[in-house]
């Protein structure tokens, strides 16, 4: 990550951090501010990272061992002379070339971007695909979002505490069925002469519910309570 | 978007410039700490989102309207009660749901995140893909990545200018050969004895460089200068 001509320590502190975050270990600035660079190093928790960035005085030297540089733009009015792509497809472009050499990706400073000089270093030009491509984002915001990109993997799905939401089994939900017919017979709620109809809605309504295997038990003893407040002991399920 | 209890007005303003960025309208706080909610509000072109932001006093009332409420956790030490998907994926789930209704989306404050009260209101609990999960993310950032994430379209390839990245054709492959074959004789590069083997390996480079239309008259017009000033008369193509 190659940030040029940096003016806001937060942002370059941001930019570190974000790289903490998602596991990327190599930053070099361009011409940064001189009291930015500073601040940022000096900033809290910015430590190991910034510490070890290194400082460059052109963009040609700071992305000389790379095969491919890839600038980033906002692509306000300005024309551009190079392929532009957006940010899902320019990451796996970059992905496929990572295994075999350094890939660096520029971001240019806060209020212009990349210049047309420091662009003419790159093979290709990367945009995050925002609505209103002249509303720019911010610095930091944009370098979280490239890396998430490079990172994120589509096949990293569903729950990650699966047996957290384990759910109940059939005789549970039956059970919970039982004890919620017996309640609302108790309460008056069930007109005996609808009685098999109205079982039958409650049976799919607590299928619907979705209760956990860690909710179930919770639940029954809920009922049991009730039905002993209703003077009635409940039947063994 | 709902953000709880943040104190930084920047990362406020950071928030809502990211829902400007990917097309988001409704930005709901809770309890945010009046001077960086005021600070915020008066920031320097964050005016229309955050003038039209709604502030509650709790969770409950801001979630209200949602069918699907969703926090957001860095998940360091805390026990969960709830399913935790990672971002590709709950995205997708909340994409399945807005079309029909309205999904909250809530951000904790920036130093302890959502308490176990504000994620009681929750149906899941979505974390980013961070390396190290005891590292939490900006706040401002992690917005903009759970947005991003909603909006980014896999489908959105290639490049966006393709009439610049327009290849030459073979036919102006075939004149740049030609002109650099002369050239090279005129230097005295090429080997007589090998001439036909150096054209080879020189016609196969010229494919290697990938020519665009736009370069090719370019390229033939430096080469033509370059056989002039050898005192050689270019070829006819």
């Amino acid at each position: 990550m190659v940030l040029v001509e940096t003016r806001n320590p937060l942002n370059i502190g941001a930019a570190a951090r974000a790289m903490a975050n998602f596991g990327f270990a190599r930053l070099r600035v361009v011409n940064p501010y001189d009291v930015a660079f500073r601040e940022a190093r000096s900033a809290v928790g910015a430590a190991p990272l910034l510490a070890r960035a290194e400082e460059f005085p052109s963009v040609a030297e700071a992305v000389a061992d790379a095969t491919l540089v890839v600038g980033t733009t906002s692509v306000g009015h300005r024309e551009l002379h190079h392929p532009l792509r957006r940010l899902e497809y320019g990451a796996r472009l970059m992905l496929r070339r990572l295994p075999q050499s350094p890939v660096a990706l520029l971001f240019g400073c806060e209020k212009f971007g990349l210049s047309n000089d420091h662009l003419s270093h790159c093979h290709w030009l990367m945009r995050i695909p925002t609505v209103d491509r002249a509303l720019s984002m911010n610095l930091g915001q944009a370098v979280a979002l490239c890396l998430y990109e490079l990172v994120r993997d589509p096949k990293a799905a569903a729950a990650e505490h699966p047996d957290r939401v384990k759910p109940a089994s059939a005789a549970a939900h039956e059970q919970i069925t039982a004890l919620w017919c017996q309640a609302l017979r108790a309460s008056g709620y069930v007109n005996p002469l609808t009685a098999r109809s109205t079982e039958e809605k409650l049976r799919r309504m607590v299928r619907r519910w979705n209760v956990t295997a860690h909710d179930a038990p919770v639940t029954l003893g809920m009922l049991r309570q009730i039905l002993w407040k209703l003077g009635r002991t409940p039947a063994a399920p």
